[in-house]
């Protein structure tokens, strides 16, 4: 709901956006866009971001034990490493865009002994349990893990981040985004696809691992803890309090693909109003993406393709963003140009 | 058709592009972008473009007599000055992504006095005539318009430009747009939609304009040149030379919205070659674009919901090409990080 003020502010912006020469409504989602951010920011003419930063948020899950991903688990490790040494995918982009990268360890079976001012260490455990078996961790892991990412945000914002991206990294991430999602009641018909190219039997193994994980530990979908206690993974629960955060403190932040999507289920059935701070960046090719996109109203900017996730996707959408804010800022208006208007303008 | 030369080229990109550190083929339709590129310049790593430019067309259509646009038709001069002047949404977003914009009078209502290094004079006339009544031009003032379109590529290549964005911006340009395409054979129940804001009633009157340039005029579908010359307009005509040249040139050329994919049109039906050298930037909103795109079987980078023209969406894809281009030029592969291979990677 919007109190008067923002109801004012809202026409004021649109009025500005009709007064800019060009049709009415003729750049479409940009002016979505640049309404959205000129609401969060309070201004009809809101700022450029001048700190963009996207968080990997890495983490073993004890479900990969299922033959559910095309790679072996070590790869987590050896990415974060790749991450750090700047030959990730994540890294090009971000480079690309002028956003800077920053790893969380929220719990990869393995030490790391590197000194990187890009690197946070927020380990929960060394990987969660195989939450075929029983939970994915403890309910106190679980609060830990939300605490834990509400302070990675909250770090972030206070040393001057004004753009935040959400990134996931894990082998076994797309099986634990699918049961958090099938947790909180979407049909895994719906849902379930491959993350990484697996074949037919590694999809059923798949489809098997996520209806045990429901069976066996039963998560009570009122409670987005238990639902993270029981089938989530270290790195969702650092996520949803990334973005809860990120939210309280009124910072626009992107996810990315079909985990970090998991994960803003999990902060907006904690606090629906995460919603107003959110941008999708881009529509992953897992078929679950936007089945929950949908759900939550969210339309992604982009939709190449793709279907890596480190935050690939979110970080592409920012030059699309800055040129919506631009717009508002930049473009002449009818008077100023001197361009005759249209009907469409005669309301 | 490919060359045994090409086919090994290519064979040796998508070989690279298997061995970077991502799952196979995870970065979708960024992949296809930098193959096709390599291929245009013949290596695997391609070169970032260095000098990016904007080409608008602009002109005046006789058919706007017909009210079938929301604005007056002094909007196409006044749409000018405002280019030049640097106010459009095409010289925001061109800032934006570091491209040069330069303004074509291809045939504008009306002299300009300017001094301005990115105006360009290539007038065939004062408009076009109402194609409702009789053809737009002459077929000698077609052949011009090709020949002044080329003229424009080849300069603009001489001097620099290495990649090329077609714009185009004059009061009646979708109609005409419409025309061309039914010209060509496409249905007009599937082409026509408004362009600016319309209603019902200019609406119905754009379909009658359109159907009556076609019954009066009986264009030759087989010979572009006449369908230029009949239902065509200046602009149009400059575009598809400018698209033949840029091609002949191997430089790639991004066509934006309907009005420049019928230019588009124009000089795939001259010459079908060109679809390997153009990258369709954005799929407006207006229908009838679509179902051209997908004739030629190209696929949009964009799709934002916008409907302006200029060049607009084309302009806002450039740093989605250049992300594809860094992505295989600065992503560390398997061996060079040290990441383990997944079951995708074995063939």
């Amino acid at each position: 709901m919007m109190n008067i003020e923002e109801e004012f502010l809202k026409q004021q912006i649109l009025e500005r956006l009709n007064n800019l020469t060009k049709p009415i409504k003729s750049l479409g989602y940009l002016e979505d866009i640049v309404l959205k951010i000129g609401l969060i920011q309070g201004k009809i003419i809101p700022d450029l971001p001048k700190d963009k930063r996207v968080y990997i948020f890495a983490a073993d899950h004890g479900v990969a034990a299922n033959g559910v991903s095309a790679y072996p688990k070590q790869v987590t490790y050896q990415m974060v490493l790749n991450f750090l040494n700047g030959g990730a995918a994540i890294n090009v982009f971000s480079r690309h865009v002028g956003a800077k990268v920053y790893v969380v360890d929220a719990g990869i079976d393995g030490d790391f002994d590197v000194k990187n001012d890009y690197f946070i260490s927020a380990k929960i455990g060394y990987g969660t349990n195989d939450f075929t078996k029983g939970p994915a961790m403890s309910r106190e892991q679980a609060e830990k893990c939300i605490e834990y990412g509400r302070k990675i945000a909250k770090e972030a914002i206070e040393s001057g981040a004004d753009l935040l991206v959400v990134g996931d990294m894990g082998i076994g991430n797309t099986t634990t985004a699918s049961a958090i999602a099938v947790s909180f009641g979407f049909d895994i018909d719906e849902i379930l696809d491959i993350g990484t190219f697996i074949d037919k039997d590694g999809l059923k193994r798949k489809r098997k691992a996520i209806q045990k994980a429901i069976e066996i530990n039963n998560p009570d979908k009122n409670d987005p803890v238990d639902v993270l206690a029981k089938v989530g993974g270290f790195c969702f629960g650092q996520m949803a309090g990334f973005i809860l955060k990120s939210a309280e403190e009124k910072i626009p932040v992107l996810i990315d693909g079909f985990p970090t999507t998991a994960g803003l289920l999990l902060a907006w059935n904690m606090d629906h109003n995460v919603l107003r701070y959110v941008f999708a960046g881009h529509r992953s090719m897992v078929k679950g993406h936007k089945v929950i996109l949908d759900a939550l109203n969210l339309r992604p900017i982009l939709d190449l393709n793709m279907r890596l996730g480190e935050g690939t996707g979110a970080v592409l959408s920012i030059p699309i963003i800055e040129a919506a804010i631009k717009m508002i800022g930049e473009m002449s208006t009818f008077e100023s140009a001197g361009v005759s208007k249209g009907v469409d303008q005669v309301k």
